[in-house]
């Protein structure tokens, strides 16, 4: 029926091909293309080998309009499933546009050159896609991802009004190495070296980095330290649900993490600053990735699980109510399953499910937009079935204070 | 009267041209070479301004012999004052074997590929330099080198026999900065973390890293946690002392200085491994001290004092005896006086005093030799004078257990 382009073969990139292939009533081709062939063709052969179902593959320097655009014309794919890294989000838009075929990634345009996480840099082609009659579908992984879809499901469902927002990120694994960043180091650490930010009263209140901290319950993990940070969804949350009294992200980090953070800051290898290294510009923070395990080694003897969820308070015919919607997912049943740990798969198979929604016109309409924007229906009812379930609980103590 | 060639720009490097620019009438001729010429300018400047006293700058390659051969000849030195990195002992021996110089270094020859710290490589070198006629100095900074010194100052005046030698290094100062190494980061990491090694009845004892600790009291600074790790001075002393029955080094870390250090190793950047970055080998330790702040920047600011010393217990006339001799050095002092820290100024001073008996003929001899090998008056009375004061108590509680 259609044919997607895979671009990244990371963890993430592993766990959509692996999920495409198993939906391939939908998917009835797919290219896989990243910087390095080689990568591809093992996902590729492991796909072959676990369902029979063959996908090529191909090489793309996804920084580079030209190429990205060449080889688009050469697989013409109906929608593009952006899983490389943040920096190339706009080549790849670019792309899309000039050879008319849908977009959707997990992650938001960065910078390489500032750790900036905002939506402006790809709002500003919701007029380009309009006219174009084409669709781009921001942020569709976990976080941003299913936790904006949970948020539209509870406002769309069980809430007249939202007003207590407050998603909860644990990752309650083990991977047993002395320090390991469960996804692209360089993104990671950056992500979690800023300072905090959160939405209350209509404005934006930063935090020192770690400022806020609580012990939070998860289920089946149980109490874990965890602490405000700003994740990106928060963005665009707050604009479509202008309900919204206060939007938190909380994420959980154990002690030992959050002391190799701060030697990793205080020894100058977070810097995305390039140092003159005998002849050579180098970035301390990227070669620092290149010295720490690859996330996608972990799924090996990785044992625990996450929970990602959204816990809401707001009203509903009249009356104050609480929410809490989430999944769970088992490192170890998603390596079993892809050969992937669990970080990349609640990644990756949200992004499947998206690109679903469009080649099946569930979700439909030219220009750029966030998850939240779409009919979350369809989408929690796939995550049923595709590996991701969820549940809820109505009226309990969500405990953010 | 002499003409010496200093090869090295660094902290240690800039306090001995000040310290031989003060002894001119020893030193009346100095060359300073570097890698880097403009560091050797740098020094040059700032002591021509100082004492009026005109040195000569060069710029050399110390891993190329016939490079250090033409410079040697082009100088003609009587003695080279090796205080380049150790990796560089064996190519600057060759050239003053080659050139018919003498020759005093600082710290012991490391393979660059493995953090092996033993005298073997340069030992080696003893019948060349006994065949040529030529007196090559072994390790004579603080430590090694004064500590050797005490050691054998302790047993010629002060003991019958000495059997229990405890060499206790405070590092008592406060540079400010979240971290930073003393000394070259690159050698001071993999010196530190290496395993623990100790002498005890005609065996070498191996320890895990930092696992014998007690508290141990600094003159005029207090407790400092003090840990058992191996240095270089104890092979040549167990060999030049055999009564020994025990000898250890103990060295001060702070609980942050640890975590910081056992941080870098978990996250592989104390690698001496080299890596494959973008077709580039490199050695992530290395890199790590292109990151890290430079040593030679520590002096602004540094408060506190170091305190290096021997604690001595043997037999005398029959009786059990204790001694304990040991330097106090502020690292504002030192800075005042040479615009280095504390830690290059314990170690260019003894370098300095070290060719001055060289240059004097209180030290003489056609071979290698360990520091202890020689009489210890004649320094021990520089020491009094050239900066590094020393105190002895006698009798005393030696603490360490």
């Amino acid at each position: 029926m259609s044919k997607v382009l895979i671009i990244g073969a990371g963890g993430v990139g592993r766990v959509v091909a692996f999920k495409c292939a198993q939906n391939s009533a939908v998917f009835t081709e797919v290219c896989l293309a990243s910087r390095t062939k080689s990568k591809c063709d093992v996902i590729a052969a492991d796909i072959k080998v676990a369902f029979g179902y063959s996908m090529s593959t191909a090489q793309v320097d996804a920084d580079n309009v030209p190429e990205l655009v060449t080889l688009i014309n050469q697989i013409k794919p109906e929608l593009v499933i952006n899983v490389a890294l943040p920096y190339q989000d706009l080549t790849i838009m670019d792309a899309c546009l000039e050879t008319g075929v849908h977009y959707l990634d997990t992650a938001n345009y960065e910078p390489q050159d500032e750790a900036k996480f905002e939506y402006s840099w790809q709002w500003a082609y919701q007029d380009k896609f309009k006219a174009a009659g084409l669709t781009a579908v921001l942020g569709c992984g976990f976080d941003p991802g299913v936790t904006s879809i949970y948020t539209a499901y509870a406002a769309k469902h069980h809430f007249d009004e939202i007003e207590y927002l407050d998603i909860v990120d644990c990752n309650g694994g083990d991977h047993g190495k002395a320090f390991a960043t469960n996804f692209n180091p360089e993104i990671n650490i950056r992500e979690v070296t800023q300072k905090g930010k959160y939405w209350e009263n209509g404005d934006w209140v930063e935090t020192e980095p770690h400022e806020i901290r609580q012990e939070l319950n998860y289920p089946n993990i149980g109490e874990r330290a965890s602490y405000v940070i700003y994740h990106e969804e928060l963005e665009s949350l707050v604009k479509n649900f202008p309900s919204l009294k206060r939007a938190r992200f909380w994420m959980t980090f154990g002690d030992e993490y959050l002391t190799h953070l701060r030697v990793i800051q205080n020894i100058g290898m977070a810097s995305i600053e390039p140092i003159n290294y005998e002849g050579k510009e180098i970035v301390p923070l990227q070669f620092l990735k290149a010295v720490l395990p690859d996330p996608g080694s972990l799924g090996d003897n990785y044992v625990g699980e996450t929970s990602i969820g959204c816990r809401i308070k707001g009203k509903k015919d009249g009356e104050e109510k609480t929410y809490y919607v989430y999944n769970n997912c088992k490192h170890q049943d998603a390596f079993d399953e892809t050969g992937a740990q669990g970080v990349s798969y609640t990644t990756g198979v949200p992004a499947m499910i998206g690109a679903m929604m469009v080649l099946t016109k569930k979700w439909t309409g030219a220009g750029v937009f966030n998850v939240e924007e779409f009919n979350p229906d369809p989408f929690m009812e796939q995550l049923m079935t595709q590996g991701l379930p969820w549940h809820e609980q109505h009226n309990v103590d969500l405990e953010v204070q």
